[in-house]
């Protein structure tokens, strides 16, 4: 067994209050605290992240790497991924959060052939099995990382040369088997060069018939082996490429229903990506649930004077607060939870620095979910939603949507002057109020 | 017949070419002047809007009206709306575009009723009818202002109020019965207020029903009057709502499909509403001619440090070039043309300056034209697009796309090392120049 | 005595706290609730203003007026400048605020010469006069409009045109005196249109040298009169015009300091102009705080998705706590205040809603307040602030800073190894933690 | 002497004109070409920059180096720098350009101390000599990285630890001799981690004052030593960090003034961060040429969708045309150049794919070049801004400029109805028209 390496952390993190004053203690996340009947780690089901956590040294595009993970230099390779798998269980037990999610990339050495890394990988996945075990901590999604090799450089299912198409294919059909093997909960693509850098040099409506197809392959392989897990595209609009083909979640739903791909696919949602594609986060989310099509999140948020996907740890109770309302009303994530698909700033360089972020996360999630759940008990936000839409349920309403009334039938009721309707208020503002009042009365006994 | 309003231009403008000192005559633009087999009128169909030329003041969020438009404060609102109409094709024919295109109130007065609008729109539009013929000028397109006026605060199609719903349903098909009996080519919906302000008061799939059940009214009444100009959506992602449904042109097209539209309607595509929506105006051109979606265009363009719709006059040719590139190679707009949706800069106060700015943006088009069709006849950029995919017509691409090659089947071949796939150039840098040299070769002999 | 008009609410407006079930009772906002040792009203110092509450029907770019605001249509203007004068002092002591604000164009008509504009102004002021006595309400702030008229079309003083920037010169003279004479107690200069929409036309040089000299006179005419008040200049980057003087804090400090200006004026800062200008409202406010500029704080929000002046209701705590935490530690805002320079949604057309609008504003200030000086109290923030900075109290910081120290002797001593710095974590999620401590503690005794 | 690198080009790149279809010539580009008296090449003063080019292999934040830079992986790091150094003069050579410009860490291994890199770097610096002598490409600036390093994590100057900003100093320091040696002619500074990350760890006006006192320390240095080039800060908004100090030209300009330092340094201007900053290229160059700025260029472009710093090459004329004019009616840039501070896309994997890149981006400046040139022979831009302002020259500008009139004298003209000004018209559609005609013109000959 190795040595710990967050020798600072004894771990389990445990509860402290808002008075504390350890910031080695949560503030609010409790996972057994029950809430709308619920245990609060039930609806949040929070996942730690390999890549950003483990397999990043904190370099940007302007510096080399500032954190200490002495494991990426370790010139045995395979011995540095089994460290690093060691490293990240101690940080998920110390943690104490069920779930974690990892790209094949990330846990095994590319090693110099595809079979070379699939070994790699399947050792690695022997021993992540050992440590789940006894942990208890589980595989909430895996993916295949399709995009930082040089062969992806111009996409991997809409790359102009169908042989990255093939390779792609291999990763997934591994990794694809790898996550069930794992147990894991759901499978994600996401498509990170699967767009464009210009349109001088791309064909759109190839590239579209070419992506559907490895879609439909992964559905097919996914019955093939029994993996029972939810299949999740993960929108992003653009980074690293100029523009990304699954760019929000309503691009998504559109491409599925295009390619008869509805059913098998639904969405892993991630902040900072939905304010990249000029939405709100809570846009995405109520777009993916009242579309059914609503399955993970990547819980992070962007730097809003920044336009690139800063990955930074969620902070904010007020933009999560509806976003994790409309997910309680959904009835919950199902397969799905609260990827923390973040990473420390480059000048968080301390050790610790990892545990202080995944506290404040959660905690801001915990914190959102009661002031969320205060919003759904006193109810009145969807009493008063459903009334502005009563209309619809009268006479009116119901022969405009069953049909029964065409265009000119309408137009003479308004000829007539039997239809003339006036404005009503939207409540804007007061309904902004209702909410603050929730997220400020959310936890006053603690 | 009322007296000439642009006393200071005798028309029609003439071709002065590239060394003209005279301000008022087209540098570039010659109508028929013969382009890849076609006229450039023919490939351009430019035409003139009413809303921001005629019946619009100067007026923005911060200041009253700059320009001078008289007949908007004369007191006798129908003999103001003669007046304009008689204004606008002095304009129309002076400036010698073939096309105009208006909203339903950009020509008729309100009045107390809806029965008093109609009745005033007829009246202008039977003089319409004796403009058109005596000039030649042709409708591009109508369409009905469904955002305007107070009933439509909270949507039209999309409104809570099913009577609202009603009332737009009234307004389209008087328009649509308008645009038939004027010749109209297309007819245009854009969605100024199907959107929401805020997502507390707003319930996303209600508000889709509503939108896909006012499209297939729309669509039928259409083949109910024997209308056979195109029907039109024009996607732009915001303004004046937070979030607008038609966001782009993937938007409208999986929105389409979902609801079984597709085959009724095409996109009408505005460059500024592209970049609001973060997409370069070529994506938008290109996404939709690859679909078979492209309908007309609406030229203008936005300020890329100014985050809203500025509708300026055109004036790049590295902006256009590559739209009208797709354009010509998808064979033309069809029914569709370039419609001026762009308004003077509000200092611009001179009368004359409509002249300027209307032949400032065809005098860029035809250029942008000419570019466009150096490349086209040069054929290389075309050339090389078609070879970086030449590999999809190979066995492993066929095997792919057609099905039958599985996703094993494709790891066997990984696994195996048969398909290793090695990085091939994206040749941007080289392709950027490809289109330069276009752009700089093009109009040398003028 | 007019008659009422918020007829639906008695007012004032009084506390309900949070469990409350009436809209029209604040949750948070307690006036004489002592915070750090100061009323909260003392701290907050908020005041509506006339021109969104009052001047404004809810027209924008795509609508008309939406808003029940009679009097802008009264025939006679005068009668309708003094019932808007009522009902706004009626607003203004029902909601309970000690502050108003207005633009010179706001409260009486223009008419039809300078001449006659002033003179109505001055009997409107007479008017204001004695309501301000009956209320108890001051002048947080007087300001002139020199954007609305044509005149301005091309700016005031940084006009092409001398005579436009007298005529801005005869606007601010006297309302200058207008505000001493209502005991204003500071007097904004906002260039609504200092800048430009294009540069073909424009030499920056030359404006700037007519926009120092505007500032300059204004000064000297503050000192005339000996108005007692502080002057404030608001920074805003863009909207109406491409591009602002004014851009932000640092520009406006920067061109105070290059024109020998900075004794005289401060900064009104707006959290809607910060965000446009791309940075974040905090990042304004400490600028100004740090560098002794902070005046008054135009209080409202931008959507962060839309890229123009949306101008709406504060309703983030989150977005709040550390502008107000940098004000605390400031020592308040002197004469200044929080101006609500917000406007309701134009679908908000109840009467009311502007009472819910301004609650909750004031709630969202008043649960930031309790917040920050909980963040005050505590102290660590601060603590762990100064202490990363310490090494510069010792002897190398002191030599570097004090000048002792050359380029080459800080050279020698790395050159030897004396000096070899290593990274220290800079904690920013640790410390984000700390921020949301507070947020979460605040007011849980409520 | 090493093999030749750039196999498939024989170089010099010759001139092939806009017909030519041999991709390796240049379509505009005439170094000796005579523009309005002055050659093409003593205009532009065209550098290449080392650490795109040189140092850089393709990667991003989601991939690994695409590009084939073998010397990179050279165990042994200096003979790897000497290779660079090697393949560096040779593009240089067959290019045909006559600057380069580099960091300190481009060209020299870092070593394990300070001392180390210090004798690395003059070993190269040696080598460097011998090239610049027998190929006759001069270093237009030199520059020292101090962001790549770890210990720049918070910044140089402006770090929370002293002996950073001494390291910076040492390194700075030893640059500023070398590029001394060189005959390099500028210096330049760029603060790349010289702002924050979070204001919650941050003291702006420590830092303001660090930066200062680092600025002088440079200028002292440059007196001590004798070097006469011009120093020259550039200015970015952001990235890597949130907020960087040298926001833009307007910023830079009034630090500089604040801290009296504005006769020491001008301004290296980026295009790319002109568009982050929210400024157009054009805003930035006029700027800083109106108020004697205006030092080099770093000519790339940004992605008007993308929000990071993607520094691809330029290749809009009409981008470049207004930049160039004000550059031109500067009369040139000193001793500074056009900079390519731009790299490859990274699928632009082939080695030949650098030549691409410089000859589209040279041929671009020089078409550019040629356009401005046209509008500033055709005299009439300058003449219609002129006549703009011409008022001021009258009695009543001067009177309000010279001094003489003060703010109630303004207002008695103004109440006495003396002054009374009209709108006039801004002309923007036809300036712009006006600028097209000349874009449109340039190189019709060739």
């Amino acid at each position: 067994m190795s040595e710990p390496f967050f020798t600072e952390v004894q771990g389990p993190i445990g509860f402290g209050g808002l008075d504390s004053t350890d910031p080695l203690t949560f503030k609010v996340y409790q996972p057994d605290r029950v809430v709308l009947g619920r245990r609060m780690v039930d609806w949040l089901r929070p996942g730690v992240c390999v890549w950003h956590s483990f397999s990043w040294d904190g370099r940007d595009m302007f510096g080399i790497g500032t954190l200490d993970r002495p494991w990426l230099a370790d010139p045995d390779e395979m011995r540095g991924a089994r460290t690093r798998l060691a490293v990240a269980f101690e940080f998920f037990s110390k943690l104490g959060t069920p779930y974690y999610c990892f790209h094949d990339r990330d846990v095994a050495p590319e090693g110099d052939s595809f079979a070379t890394f699939a070994a790699n990988l399947d050792a690695i996945v022997d021993e992540a099995l050992g440590y789940q075990e006894r942990t208890g901590v589980q595989l909430l999604w895996g993916t295949a990382n399709l995009f930082t090799h040089p062969r992806y450089q111009a996409g991997a299912a809409t790359n102009p040369d169908p042989a990255v198409f093939a390779y792609a294919a291999a990763q997934v059909t591994h990794m694809l088997e790898v996550t069930k093997r794992l147990g894991g909960e759901n499978y994600v693509l996401w498509g990170g060069r699967e767009g464009y850098d210009t349109l001088l040099n791309t064909d759109l409506r190839r590239e579209g018939e070419q992506l559907a197809r490895f879609l439909h392959l992964v559905a097919e392989h996914k019955a093939r082996i029994g993996f029972t897990g939810q299949l999740l595209i993960e929108p992003k609009p653009m980074e690293p490429t100029k523009h990304q083909y699954d760019y929000d979640s309503t691009v998504v739903h559109g491409f599925l229903v295009r390619h008869g791909l509805d059913g098998e696919y639904k969405v892993n949602i991630e902040a900072n990506h939905a304010t990249l594609a000029g939405h709100s986060f809570h846009h995405e989310v109520a777009y993916a649930a009242a579309h059914g099509m609503l399955g993970s999140i990547d819980a992070n948020r962007g730097d809003p004077q920044n336009g690139w996907d800063t990955d930074q740890f969620p902070i904010s109770v007020d933009d999560l607060v509806m976003p994790i309302y409309e997910i309680i009303r959904a009835g919950g994530l199902g397969t799905g939870g609260f990827n923390f698909d973040a990473k420390l700033r480059r000048q968080s360089s301390d050790r610790t620095d990892l545990f202080h972020a995944h506290i404040s996360g959660l905690d801001t999630l915990a914190q959102a979910l009661l002031a969320a759940a205060d919003l759904v008990e006193r109810g009145e936000l969807a009493v008063l939603k459903d009334a502005r839409y009563a209309g619809w349920d009268g006479e009116l309403g119901q022969a405009i949507l069953g049909g029964s009334a065409s265009l000119p039938d309408l137009a003479a009721r308004v000829a007539s002057g039997e239809v003339d309707p006036r404005p009503v208020s939207g409540s804007q503002e007061r309904l902004e109020g209702l909410v603050n009042q929730s997220v400020w009365r959310a936890n006053r006994g603690a």
